[in-house]
């Protein structure tokens, strides 16, 4: 039988009255919200009067209580402007604006549940964000969610790139770029191109106290929240007064149109830690691309990576190259036996035997290098949270700017362990794990250190709320070049347009060796790994390669110690979602221009103009870009030109792109004009 | 950082040398096992040396403890062949053949846990089934677990039939056919036609305590099993020794070899309950579509429909037609409020005042008519389950044979109160609901009562162990032909490749008014309505249309009257899936051939060969087809032809079936000769 009666099409023209509506700013995008003849409420979104998400439902399983989904009337509803300018500390931008109009309705169940909650709307010139809220109430003093039911119902197909949900590796697998109805259960964000050309990504702001939402096709074009598992539990526990994150779409003509959004940093809270001088943008050297080869080990012994003599020698390398920081991995006890999935060995206080901390913090304050920690976890979490102070208080004692973390183990294998000792096997998305992550940044912050978080949860713009969350992996990076399976040309070119718009990425570029283990070739030209540190943003951006490496390309090596990694502006000059992308950021304080753009597997030619640069000023450009038989397949690979030319805004720069290659471009105000 | 560290690596070696291998009896069909470089189990499946599914893995995870999954080695294997021919009470057939080769897996961890399991294949000459068999251990003494890590990885992409996994209207949604590729979660059954004309059906026997698997596609054509949810728990929670159900597939050359294939009854233990000739397939009659169509109320009041005066006449129509039995629905107490997704007032030993059973019983004593029960829970499980003994007790003491359950709420809102009074949604395929179902019919087996399930859990095989389980839903039947949004005239034979596989189902076809509600039309002609009597199997078969419709159409009727609903043997004489399928069946005890067809929205012409038949033998076939201008479009909906031949087996024929149509037939032997 089917399962809705007559008595509940009855309910129609009651509650068909139901409804709310609001626009943006400048009146492009529209949400309406409705109620059907279920009492199901739904919103749609339309921008430029064209449907992106056709009805929508809105509504929450539970595990011990009726679903909230029928049975819904709008008792209420409120808009509200808001308009700010705010300050980044550190960034791609100085300065966002935040301007939307929020639109809050408030629901209330027609039976004697009579449950309440609101969905509030924030809409922005280039999308829409939008959170339940609940108020503490009595029939829903606790909620145990098992799934969210929010359904994004796009109104046409398009092409989505996405990675797969729910998978054993996490978020580290390629980009399937495949139509919208050919999505299964896929990780946010997801962008998608339509037919017309508006670019769409689906992703959420300021996930805290909730577990990660992935997205699932029900059928046709329409996805639905799917949240990341609990351990045997339902998928979210909230009691008393409770929000979800922010559910998010930014709306644009154009794939740079989704990055110059600022619709994921807006959706988050304000800076909650005050002053946070105490960051510096920085690049950090690292003992580290031998580990990753497997030419140096973690663990202590004959290959020992983090022993003194290595560190020092990395020290140096970093110093002559104006280099701040130093990262260096296996420097502590725990390595040594099978620490995968299985970390309760590792000591966050205990340096190795050959690993003598205190000289070499010594060592590199002379030559103006700190060290970055390294507290890779092997998946114990809560072993972890056990030395939360111990560890933190050893790096701030040893001036630790950053200490990278590590949740090594497969997805459903991170281990949580309750006030009794038994044990949780949680996601890496999943509530506790979300929470988790929230107190090791609070805990860090304490200490004035910063956080560069790998197998991390996914970025939500939290790094706005708080600033030390400088850097998060979440996706392939470098370290795949390494191995068998590298990341294709195409890849950073992908990256840009959906693992970026989480925040900043710990993607370590820079292997100018174009090696990997066992001698292999990285399927990238000399010049594209220099393009990766204007392309892909962190405020702190690995040098990744070996000294050794970096003697042997002085020429190239130069825009490494040039480039910065902060920012007062950024453009996108132009871009095609995995073919080609060339981005432009002005030098936070200063008045010196950085240009990068990565191509895919094809040979392209790249032209733009340069209007952005100050007008009446002309610029010395220092370019870096393939050798005209550069290609990623054979030896010329290696094929690079670096050459000069003055440059005004008037101007324009066409450049070829190798097959697997990019170019970088310095541009420095001449002197005297 | 990947997942995957040196140390695994050096794994492979030392593994690399564990398989397993074993073909089917007629060795078309292989099955290999293997280890990966991880310790992964892998198996793949073979066809007449074609891959069918690449090396797909094996594995749990479980929610307090490290998922089984990697360092993994095959400790030892053993074979043995099997053969026999059992009877089914009822059915399709009468006689099933049982003839396999197993091959039997054993794996332990390298790992300290060193948990052991067996993964036990069944190679059919038409497909394969296989499950994990845990023994008890210390190291896995409880397994709550929070997903299967089984992997159905196609080695080439196909045309696929699938439902939507996880939504609200559960097994209620129309076939998807879109390339595998495509899938995102499906239930099971999903057939599958591969580039080469191979059909694929993807299945479970035998569930019992355990969740429903459906699956959900990782990347490419790979398919991943998918658990039903449990309410905030593990999804499935097993101690001591314990299997899963069978993961099958039946593989055959065409659509008619998925369906002539007894895989699925194999899989299946045999007959559990003994005697079972208190079973009696029939036909049975209903007060229902007046209901269906809103014309009458399950609820008491003026419509109410099962009153003495309209059960007295349902039972004299069923009477004169030959018709063993009536259903009556909305005789009990409890459906006067809202019961929807709340069945709380539902006594199922308390008829309404207007309903005389013990009278009405009799009655229909008198003209040979027994009624069938109604067990409606409305989603409220354990309410019933306190009700059982009463219920069933009052059942039997009124005669019925069969009872009809119902579990009309949506997905993920069943309810299950536990000893302390603490309320779970649960999931019509999860766990609890599998043992709750399996609680009914077993209780209703010792009242010597058959049970008819709706909203069920979707059916396995198991009423070969169970052959009082003699029909369930678990699809969009008829009922939907009287709402808005109908079935479209595809639906049959999609039906008969995908649902059609569970087992019987209970259809209801015959609605010979070809009306629904407010007079809407059905996409069926009247020749289409009988030609289901053939092609959807169920040895209780309704004859659904009210009497008063039934008494336009004496001739259409006859065949109603005629046809069995138990089979000696069957034949499908030629299908496409979701456009056209012609069965023949051979009455069990009897010398009748039975023939029906369906087609889809097109027109088209059906040919086959009647060499089924009796050599030598003349057989009078009353053939009953579509009308030269039949079409469901139009009035012509209703033309019929119905007419007279003598055949031989040495004949073929040829048909016309219109638009929405199809076609009966029943072949009698001719008197003398």
């Amino acid at each position: 039988m089917v399962t809705m009666g007559a008595a509940l099409l009855a309910a129609t023209s009651a509650l068909a009255q139901n409804s709310a509506t609001a626009t943006s700013p400048d009146g492009d995008v529209q949400v309406s919200v409705s109620i059907d003849g279920d009492g199901r409420a739904a919103y749609a979104v339309n921008r430029k009067g064209k449907a992106i998400l056709a009805p929508s439902k809105l509504g929450f399983l539970l595990t011990d209580a009726v679903k909230i989904d029928r049975r819904l009337s709008i008792t209420g509803q409120e808009t509200r402007d808001f308009d700010e300018n705010w300050t980044q500390p550190w960034g791609e931008w100085k300065t966002i604006r935040n301007r939307y109009r929020e639109l809050k309705v408030h629901f209330k169940e027609t039976t004697a549940l009579a449950r309440v909650f609101s969905v509030t709307f924030r809409l922005y010139d280039d999308g829409v964000g939008f959170r339940y809220e609940f108020p503490e109430q009595p029939n829903l003093a606790h909620a145990n969610i098992a799934d969210e039911l929010t359904e994004f119902a796009f109104a046409s197909d398009g092409i989505a790139w996405w990675k797969p949900a729910f998978l054993w590796n996490r978020e580290e697998y390629l980009y399937n770029k495949t139509p919208l109805s050919a999505v299964s259960n896929a990780d946010t964000p997801i962008t998608i191109k339509l037919a017309d050309g508006t670019h769409v990504a689906l992703h959420e702001a300021a996930l805290v106290d909730y577990s990660g939402m992935a997205v699932s096709r029900t059928e046709g074009t329409t996805l639905r929240a799917a949240l990341h598992p609990g351990a045997g539990e339902p998928k979210v526990q909230k009691k008393g007064a409770w929000t979800t994150p922010w559910r998010s779409l930014i709306i644009a003509d154009d794939a740079a149109g989704v990055y110059h959004s600022h619709l994921m940093l807006n959706l988050n809270e304000p800076n909650k830690l005050g002053d946070v001088s105490w960051i510096k943008p920085g690049k950090f050297a690292g003992v580290w691309w031998n580990m990753i080869k497997g030419e140096w080990s973690w663990a202590r012994g004959p290959k020992h990576g983090a022993t003194n003599e290595n560190v020092k020698r990395y020290i140096d390398f970093a110093s002559a190259n104006k280099i701040p920081h130093l990262l260096v991995e296996g420097w502590n006890i725990g390595w040594d036996g099978d620490w995968f999935g299985n970390g309760y060995d590792m000591d966050f206080a205990k340096p190795t035997e050959d690993f003598d901390v205190d000289m070499l913090v010594a060592y590199g304050k002379k030559k103006g290098v700190r060290l970055i920690g390294h507290h890779e976890t092997g998946g114990a979490a809560t072993h972890y949270e056990k030395q939360f102070d111990t560890a933190f208080k050893f790096a701030a004692d040893h001036d630790y700017m950053v200490v990278k973390t590590g949740y090594v183990t497969d997805a459903g294998q991170m281990e949580r362990e309750d006030a009794d000792g038994k044990k949780y096997r949680e996601w890496h998305q999943g509530q506790w794990m979300v929470n988790h992550q929230l107190r090791v940044v609070e805990t860090a912050a304490r200490y004035k250190i910063g956080i560069d978080s790998h197998e991390p949860v996914k970025g939500t713009g939290l790094h706005r709320t708080y600033p030390n969350w400088v850097a998060r992996e979440g996706m392939r990076g470098m370290e795949y070049n390494a191995w068998p399976g590298k990341n294709p040309p195409e890849h950073e070119a992908n990256v840009v347009f959906t693992r970026m718009l989480e925040g900043p990425m710990d993607f370590t570029p820079g292997i100018l060796s174009l090696k990997g283990s066992d001698d292999s070739d990285l399927l990238s030209t000399i010049a594209k790994q220099l393009a990766l540190y204007v392309v892909i943003y962190s405020p702190v951006q690995m040098v990744a390669d070996t000294p050794e490496n970096y003697a042997k390309y002085p020429g190239p090596l130069k825009f490494i110690r040039d480039v910065p990694t902060d920012w007062q502006e950024t453009r996108v000059l132009n871009a095609e979602i995995g073919d080609f992308v060339t981005i432009a950021r002005k030098e936070r304080g200063g008045e010196n221009w950085y240009i990068g753009a990565v191509g895919d597997e094809e040979a392209r030619t790249l032209s733009f103009k340069l209007d952005f640069l100050n007008p009446g000023t002309s610029y010395v450009a220092e370019i870096y870009r393939d050798g005209d038989e550069a290609d990623y397949r054979t030896e010329k690979r290696h094929s690079i030109v670096i050459e000069s030319k003055t440059l005004r805004n008037t101007d324009s720069l066409t450049l070829q792109v190798a097959p697997g290659g990019g170019f970088a471009i310095r541009l420095v105000p001449a002197k005297g004009k």
